[in-house]
């Protein structure tokens, strides 16, 4: 089996936006998938980790496209881990149209858990150090990594929402990818006519449940950069704890679709 | 090729509830899916209308399931056109695990527009009534079709949200799953941990717009059974009108997951 996973994705019509390019949330979401076959078919998925009361917890997620899929195209996505240690693993993600046009790119960060004690585990202590024969250093992954988002406290309250049953997986709390569509919807589609997203970062930094509330700070970084911290207020005591941040740099610069 | 379409799809473990099981509208997106498949493959499906200035608008949706598709698990949809007339077409679905034991079926109205009038439009205009080559009779939907909802004006307003970007598909209206999502979200997980969702109807009236509010309205109308009226509220003349209505069956009756 090769180091590299290719899978192959279509830009579902209903998953596309009032542009019909594929939104971002959703392919983050078969980024997502593709590690998840990829780890599963190298005896380190999911599902095997689940019988061993282990998890993989997404850590980091950076992806940076030049554009994105049309409606009702096939995509592929190449997975493959860059590296790992004890208690991270870099994984990596190339998106291409099915001709080889490379789309984008994106990197993410994955720790351990166990899911009993919800404490780090050891990555190596699965199947013996397995991960290790499937490190590929070869294939480059040509966008920066993800840097720590830095904010100050003059960011601003822009929304507050409510935790739904749709924001929840079978881990019990809010699914990754929500946060990263909940973070877009701050921006209407006026806004996204004259702006694509080129890179969005996003960094975890604690879990949200059902009942919690969401707020969202933002503060203009840079001419076209944007960052957000999440802050989750708990129903029962008020307390407030950041749960993410992200940094969402946008062009102006939009490629008409093909007719 | 035959009347009727079979087609895999796999209940991806993001696109599941807390409980591991198949969210409904990620059901009735596979099911617009199918229906999508299956017409572009017999010469009416939506990307051939689109560059005929023709477009197929769900009028009705109606899902009713005896369990969920379980995450990783693949099932199949199959579907078919049972009648067409002049301005309305019913199209049916079956819902089963691969190896063949039914787990729903679906039923739905579907209307064709001129994508520039917003008018109806002549079913039978297109490709020379083409559609009538299609229709399956034999093919048994052993589920009720959608009735009219009846509500009085004693539903209660219970929750009002606003319209994003995420909400807008590639037609520029609300997308018609969102609006079952944004419904289903009306009761926490605590209800879901005693109740399953056994049927689903849905009836669309107008559209809705980003920038518009959406207002829920909701009457219980029998032991399980509740109705949701939604109402748009535009921004600018702050006229109500309704969009949709929907009519929620639930059990008790919750079926465990295999370990």
């Amino acid at each position: 089996m090769e180091k590299i996973g290719k899978y192959e994705f279509i830009a579902e019509p209903f998953h596309c936006d009032f542009s019909g390019r594929l939104c971002l949330g959703h392919l983050g979401n078969d980024l997502l998938n593709a590690a998840d076959f990829h780890s599963t078919d190298r005896g380190f998925g999911m599902k095997y980790l689940m019988t061993i009361h282990r998890s993989w917890v997404l850590s980091r997620l950076s992806i940076e496209m030049t554009e994105m899929p049309s409606q009702y195209e096939r995509f592929t996505v190449e997975t493959w881990v860059e590296s790992a240690m004890r208690f991270f693993t870099q994984r990596n993600f190339q998106i291409a149209e099915s001709n080889g046009k490379v789309y984008g790119y994106g990197r993410s960060v994955w720790a351990m858990i166990d899911t009993q004690t919800r404490q780090p585990a050891d990555i190596f202590a699965i199947n013996d150090g397995t991960i290790n024969q499937w490190i590929e250093t070869d294939k480059p992954c040509p966008i920066e990594k993800g840097d720590r988002v830095k904010m100050d406290h003059n960011a601003e309250l822009v929304r507050t929402i409510d935790v739904y049953y749709h924001d929840i997986d079978i881990n019990g709390h809010v699914n990754s990818i929500k946060y990263i569509e909940h973070v877009i919807d701050l921006w209407d589609i006026s806004w996204y006519r004259e702006h694509r997203i080129k890179r969005f970062d996003i960094a975890y930094v604690a879990e949200t449940h059902q009942g919690d509330k969401l707020s969202f700070y933002r503060e203009q970084t840079g001419e076209q950069t944007y960052c957000v911290r999440l802050v989750k207020t708990d129903q029962n005591t008020l307390q407030d704890t950041e749960v993410c941040r992200c940094k969402i740099l946008f062009t102006s610069h939009l490629i008409q679709r093909p007719q």
